[in-house]
């Protein structure tokens, strides 16, 4: 079954202590859609500018996703600019130039308005309802968001939480949605706002899910060398939607592998600057890595 | 086959921001030897003064612990003292007085000298060399460690971990010690002064083991309340000791189990002040939650 992913197309200048990279293809919409298109099809929903290069429509085709939902608007596309210190960890944000994503209104053809699985990857909270508000009737619902959300339209967010299946966010925003340390309270929190599945993601340390049936503790793959995490969260979402539109039989069944390949795709986003490593990765790459985490897990 | 484990032996006064707690039995060596104490036979070498509570050495001797190489010398127990902020993470020493502990000399009795495990645990580097030279040829030994013998005794700690098959050290102390954030990349240095096995601990994320066959990601239990942190490190890595020692085989077929086990202990060390909860704790409760750790790390 095919995913709708809607969310940030974007051009991304990063600079890490070892190297220099501008106007990368980057967005939360465009890691999670690379992320998901290799379980099965993709529907993208996001607005590009003039600029955006032919290239990366080529690369999202490449990957064979359905652009019929990418809106192309006169004037400059969304771009961001940001910096890691040497840890990898903390970054600052050297720009952010909006462009045509501040006008950014999914409208959503036809075709997508019948899609069963959606993510609402990293965007404004009222944007994630509008394109809610145009589906019929989906299977299962999953979004992202981040710190900025909860800040300045946290109203719209948890309206939004009551209409989700599965709420995916980072420790940091968890402690700040519910003022908990404690990640088992965090989950009861956030449960009670409506989502029936609450992953919490942990960085490097892998991710946590709450659900019907309990948590489950899923791993992060570990690597030798970080290039360049900007979109690993997104991947990882992407990863597991994907994974999750392509199996048959209850979500129940699958979340937990689900997040286990969102997670060796994140692995590999690591490993390149924007999508560079993860546009050149093959299923049976993907599978070697999930392969080991069960090793690397069993006791 | 029996443990022996040498290390400090304490009165801790805990603060947290809901609790105190004057004078609780504390010290590197009390936790491990409590945690080890599970599995099977525990010799335990430390030191305490005239003022050390009767009642905390029959809480040693209804664990099943060995005294015979607990030294009592005229004087004060060592004495520490620290405050937690709300997030159970950030901690403060309020006081620290050495006491009897300034003249510790471990000296071992005759019939400890044979035991084929011996746990080091943290103390400085001097003193576990010493408790070494007295051994006959052990069959495994490991040893802990704190940032401060990085800081003050760093040749003594270079030097002993020739002489181990195991060092355990926290994630902030392996960066220290190799000037790596990338855990693969402090891994391999690690291992190139001297241990076989190196395992770094990463708190409420778990530790990862680094051994022949690779590694392995040894999960934390996830917590509804943590009351009291303090000597969890300890209870982990005197929990691994004491199953490791009761295993029959390699080591390397026991020693991710080995790490489960030590992880459950710690997280029930978690849950009392001091050693208040670990010591209410039986085996059944142990395999409960080893059980539930292997449910939520499957996928």
């Amino acid at each position: 079954m095919s995913v709708l992913i809607v969310g940030s197309t974007a051009l991304d200048s990063i600079k890490t202590p070892k190297a220099e990279n501008p106007r990368l293809l980057g967005g939360s919409a465009s890691h999670a859609a690379v992320a998901a298109s290799f379980f099965g099809p993709v529907k993208l929903v996001g607005v590009v500018g003039e600029d955006f290069p032919r290239q990366y429509l080529r690369l999202y085709r490449r990957q064979g996703i359905d652009l019929g939902g990418l809106q192309l608007l006169p004037g400059k596309t969304f771009h961001w600019s940001g910096e890691y210190e040497a840890n990898m960890n903390n970054r600052r944000t050297l720009l952010t130039e909006l462009g045509v994503f501040e006008k950014f209104n999914p409208e959503l053809p036809k075709a997508y308005q019948a899609a069963p699985f959606v993510l609402l990857a990293n965007i404004a909270p009222a944007l994630q309802h509008h394109v809610l508000d145009q589906m019929r009737r989906p299977r299962f619902v999953a979004a992202d968001t981040m710190d900025l959300w909860l800040r300045v339209a946290l109203a719209d967010l948890l309206k939004l939480l009551k209409r989700l299946d599965a709420f995916v966010l980072n420790d940091s925003e968890a402690r700040q949605l519910t003022g908990e340390d404690n990640l088992l309270a965090a989950f009861k929190q956030i449960h009670r706002l409506g989502p029936k599945y609450v992953v919490i993601k942990q960085g490097s340390h892998g991710s946590v899910l709450s659900g019907p049936r309990g948590l489950f503790l899923c791993p992060a793959y570990p690597l030798r060398r970080v290039v360049d995490p900007t979109g690993a969260g997104d991947s990882f979402v992407g990863g597991m939607m994907g994974y999750l539109a392509a199996a048959r039989g209850p979500i129940e069944r699958h979340i937990r592998r689900a997040m286990t390949y969102g997670s060796v795709v994140a692995s590999f986003c690591c490993e390149g600057f924007g999508l560079q490593r993860t546009t050149r990765v093959n299923r049976a790459q993907i599978e070697a890595r999930v392969k080991e985490l069960e090793r690397l897990t069993r006791f």
